[in-house]
């Protein structure tokens, strides 16, 4: 599998961008929102980008993560040509998904693997866009 | 600048390694230590690759880390081509350079940022083998 992306937790996604931006050389190759999970996304690079993910309200799924440190790594996101396979694979082995399939930035169909079965590292597998 | 690799600490590079082969894929393609610094590393796939850091002994740069949380993501590391240009340019604006220049895992010359000056991710810079 190829890494699609690297997730990372900010409280202010446009002012991390630009940091990065200055220190990486990385443009901004996208933006999306989630108004739902009330969760903005900033996109750094192409495949494999930087994703960074903003909450924009209180009770969002990265709110334990923000009380436990001031922001950082998040997820490594891998791209699988068939997610609905990947999974069967994967739980028939016993790992457990924590959340989704569904879909997620960029409309990209997710699932993200429970951190506990991968060496508390989270591991989403992302459907590449057919 | 591109993705080196995404660097994970861990207390058992090996168990971690057959695990994310299991479910990415991904092949060992690279092992080292410093001894000097009690590190063990796994490589897995290519650039960017996966960098799995187990500590060999007590006291080494890690324990913080591992004193927070059982494992995990811990860095993101970028090509540089003149490592020494990249941080003269870094420094100049303010950033800081916690750790390096020096020899890394697999003779590479590192470096790494302070955290706090890019969003709480801690960035490693490595120059390109020439």
């Amino acid at each position: 599998m190829r890494l699609a992306h690297v997730g990372i937790v900010t409280r202010d996604a446009e002012g991390l961008a630009r940091i990065l931006g200055e220190v990486l050389g990385l443009a901004i190759t996208a933006r999306d929102r989630d108004e739902e999970r009330g969760l903005a996304f900033i996109f750094l690079g192409e495949s494999p980008a930087l994703e960074l993910i903003q909450p924009l309200r209180e009770g969002t799924t990265v709110d334990r993560f923000l009380a436990e440190r001031k922001g950082g790594l998040h997820h490594i996101a891998f791209w699988v040509d068939d997610l609905k396979e990947a999974l069967e694979r994967l739980t028939a082995r016993g790992y457990r998904v924590v959340d989704g399939p569904r879909k997620g930035a960029l409309g990209h169909t997710i699932a993200f693997l429970h951190p506990r079965d991968t060496g508390y590292v989270l591991v989403e597998l992302v459907q590449e866009p057919s």
